[in-house]
């Protein structure tokens, strides 16, 4: 398996194709996985926004003067609002806020993100990133003169990218309980499944696996941030090369069932104290 | 950046020299990152256990009949009793059982494996994964006749794998809060250190990075499981070539300070109930 990334594109703005902008880079295979920062495709998107479009209603300026309080930071109101409203739901208020996107992504501030953004001051996360990939992918599909399956790609149960056109998995970097550090994640994907489904197989000596279930967008979306960096020197897109799926059922359900999500429950009903408090 | 796995190891017994077993089998290089999964460094370390060799104290039967009575599933309070002698603290009794390693690790069942382990009920971890990858590391440099920088390479210092010999990570699956599956996660390191930190450093607009202390060894250990596979077909050693550290300052603290993890501290606080009750 080999990963590179991709050099040489321009500053992304709303509107571009970067579909375009990709394929004139680099000469892609069917069952390359082109693994995209959320960054350029909410900027593509235009999911640039400022500040002032968020007035600040009531329980934004609750949970800013709660930060402040418990926390000691100045948040501002109408970035609160923003969370709010790119948010299902705010798992934590303080000392920051965690909250789930509409499209189910578990991450502090909803991924809104205040770096990166020339022109504006928030970028918001790309409103739907499966349907972002599925159309990123027919956009490359059209530049290859090849067909995907019609579906966007993002159908389990093909058991993995078999199609002509090159899957596509929407990234970005984001925290983690228990452990330091920012790792990246998939957002959305399509022409591959989200994971590999063990059930039902067995080790070499015939007993059931221990894992059962391989979020291998996320992993490749891990795989994909250590080439490309950010920064000075960063490239939002790289690609995965000669990745072998394999013979495994799909299964695409990357983000869990709140109802089923123990660690989510728990922060719903848990409310921070401060030690100085 | 390329990966592959190695092929054609033995399954790994107790005493087995695992650094000579993959330089036997692979012509490595200096910058090479070899990922070893704990399962195998496990096994040559002698891991393996019985539940006879666990006699459940009190607080195991009593966490047994609490699983059993809440999510209505039999766990033998044996295997109660080997989670909690391979534990710090638990952060949740039940419906499972969710352990802080002594080495720091959040994972189920403090990480006891119950499959891969032939002639034994169950393998455990490594005791200390970092001091295992600096024997692997140590033995690798021996079998390549270099050196290594003596602090066993898992120094930040030198801020990236500089030394003559590889790096070595040593892995394991796990799952994680609000995304379903699991993924791969590094347990040890040497010659490398654990996060690149990018605090201070800025983006092409001359903001400070949103990103600021990314886990590599994570991202390295997710990578490498994407060749490996398990089961059956699975090869337990990876090889990454010509990843770039690049220039960066070192971070080595990739487990959460207790008192700063949140979410621990809201599931030391939070008692399951089972909707049935």
């Amino acid at each position: 398996m080999e990963l590179f990334a991709v050099e040489g594109l321009p500053e992304v703005r709303p509107g571009d194709d970067l579909a375009a902008l990709i394929g004139e880079r680099v000469d892609l295979r069917p069952d390359d996985v082109v693994c995209v920062a959320s960054t350029v495709v909410s900027k593509a998107e235009g999911r640039q926004a400022d500040l002032a479009d968020f007035p600040a209603g009531e329980r934004a300026r609750e949970i800013a003067a709660q930060i402040a309080d418990l926390a000691g930071e100045e948040k501002d109101p109408r970035f609160a609002q923003a969370v709010l409203e790119e948010s299902e739901e705010l798992v934590l208020e303080s000392p920051f806020l965690l909250a789930v996107t509409h499209f189910g992504h578990t991450t502090v501030n909803a991924g809104i993100d205040r770096s990166n953004v020339p022109d504006a001051d928030l970028l918001l996360l790309p409103e739907d990133p499966t349907a972002s990939a599925e159309r990123i992918r027919a956009g490359l599909a059209d530049a290859l003169g090849v067909a995907t399956d019609g579906s966007g790609g993002n159908d389990a149960s093909d058991g993995g990218p078999g199609d002509d056109a090159p899957a596509v998995v929407v990234t970005d970097t984001s925290g983690r309980p228990f452990r330091q550090g920012q790792r990246a994640v998939a957002l959305g994907w399509a022409g591959i499944p989200a994971a590999r489904d063990w059930r039902g197989e067995h080790d070499r000596d015939g007993r059931e696996m221990g894992v059962t279930v391989q979020a291998v967008v996320d992993e490749l979306a891990g795989a994909a941030n250590l080439v490309t960096g950010e920064g000075d020197g960063g490239t939002p897109v790289a690609v995965v090369r000669d990745f072998a799926f394999g013979d495994h059922a799909g299964h695409d359900d990357l983000y869990r069932d709140p109802d089923q999500d123990l660690v989510r429950q728990a922060l719903r009903e848990w409310t921070y104290e401060s030690e100085t408090t």
